[in-house]
């Protein structure tokens, strides 16, 4: 499997209507990481601050993650701290300790630049630019945004979007990208912009797979209960790309199949804080509830 | 087809971000038995006003439904109005006038008491169950209710759920009947107070069913662009109902096709005000949109 995630490496101070955890591991590179490696080993680039536990990165490379592309710099790990309304469905940012991130230009280890599957998570787009640069045996890229990029470096996003094959969105940033409320409209006209995919994610009502050849929508598999949003979008990518990559390939039938795996992946990513229970997922675990979500969803 | 439905027949001012009907043809019965007709035939019973134009009726009688069990009254029909917020999410009741609504008690005539299934609108539980009382040959009865009778005729309303197979709820209504936030968990907690289905509709985030035996879970079809959401609710139980009556067979397999049958005829419902769509459509276009949706949802 020749997979490679660019992403934050973080701690997390999250508040859920029930409980909260101070400092739990957590960041975008971290969950995808953590969803794909029971699909087979992948490469993880990103940058960590002093006080960031080798224990963690120890973990990982252990459950076949290659963490060449991990640098370590002078100063503190990025640090997130956010919090969940009642309803689950509101999430406010509490703060941004970007910390080492600022200013953070990857550059890649010469053995991962033959990567085939490459996510670029949330980040600035000229940076996701410049990693895709380095990428030179590249098949199959997908990106990650947020409405921060969409407002302020839309510009360097357009450009992005003509670089990559699939760009995942929830549903207020594709409505904010496309200037469209309806979403499957605001899909559509997004992949004018470029990438031959678009990857909606709805939360607990399921995503979207649209492109020229392919139309699907999956609901979400119906977990009880959950304990912690956070991290579930880039499980869902963690779980879609690695699937792909392992199939190594990209046909609709495939992209369907991995958006399942990648519901899957989620699924378990929002049973526990941080990533205490996606962890501890093996293949198994993953194809026996593919299976339930498969018999849920078929006619 | 055996097929009754009992229910509102109505005049509805609705007000949407872009446009405006007033006195438009509405109503439980009335959007149900238009989705249901495509089907085959079947039995309406409800009551009208002096007002209420016979064309309507007549229309409704060319397309196969018995309306024997329409009484017609001294007074006004049954007139609703409301508006949809930009998001089309929010529906706010503007007036709702009962008219001949008010005090009804339907009896229905004798040729429709042999009916096998059984759709009872939204109404008073109490009505519901004397309706229910006079079905002697019923296998399959689903109902419909909304937050008022949840709140203010609770006991009469667990009566209702000892006595019927299903239940068609919104996730705020699940929420309310059970106590509880979780859907999976409100379903779950509603069939424990009788009925053998839940079917959770959720808008354009699609629909559940949920019994002991079946879970089964959908995306709405995509519609764009949406004109007007009024009557998708009974739409969709009268194309379920339907699907599931002429096919005369209540296995969790037959109540998972008639949930795409309903998803497609409450589809083509929100694509014009009143029931301006879905009256023209055939049971051709119905199987076009139930291949197509199968498409968009299978792996």
């Amino acid at each position: 499997m020749s997979l490679l995630v660019i992403g934050t490496l973080a701690y997390d101070t999250v508040e859920t209507p029930f409980d909260r955890r101070e400092r739990a591991l957590g960041g975008s590179a971290v969950y995808f990481a953590t969803a794909a490696a029971s699909f087979g080993p992948l490469r993880l680039a990103g940058v960590v601050g002093e006080d960031f536990d080798e224990g963690h990165l120890a973990r990982m490379r252990e459950r076949g993650v290659d963490t060449a592309g991990v640098v370590r710099k002078p100063g503190k790990s990025f640090h997130w701290g956010g919090r969940y309304a009642a309803d689950w469905n509101t999430r406010t940012t509490l703060f941004t300790h970007l910390n080492v991130l600022q200013d953070f230009r990857p550059v890649l280890p010469q053995h991962f630049r033959d990567s085939k599957y490459v996510f670029l998570a949330n980040a600035e787009p000229a940076v996701q630019l410049d990693v895709l640069s380095q990428c030179t045996q590249r098949k199959f890229v997908v990106a990650d945004t947020m409405n921060f990029w969409i407002e302020q470096y839309l510009p360097d996003l357009r450009r992005l979007l003509k670089h990559i094959d699939g760009i995942v969105l929830n549903d207020e940033e594709a409505r904010m990208l496309a200037g469209e409320h309806n979403l499957i409209r605001a899909a559509r006209q997004v992949l004018s912009m470029g990438p031959r995919y678009v990857l909606l994610k709805k939360g607990e009502h399921g995503a979207f797979l649209i492109g020229q050849d392919a139309h699907f929508s999956l609901p979400a598999y119906p977990v009880d209960p959950v304990v912690d949003p956070t991290g579930a979008g880039d499980c869902f990518a963690g779980g879609f790309m690695a699937a792909v990559a392992a199939a190594d390939d990209v046909a609709p039938r495939s992209l369907r199949r991995a958006m399942l795996y990648g519901t899957v992946t989620a699924s378990y990513c929002v049973q526990g804080f941080s990533i205490e229970d996606i962890e501890r997922r093996g293949r198994p675990d993953i194809e026996r509830r593919y299976a339930e979500l498969l018999e849920i969803t078929t006619v």
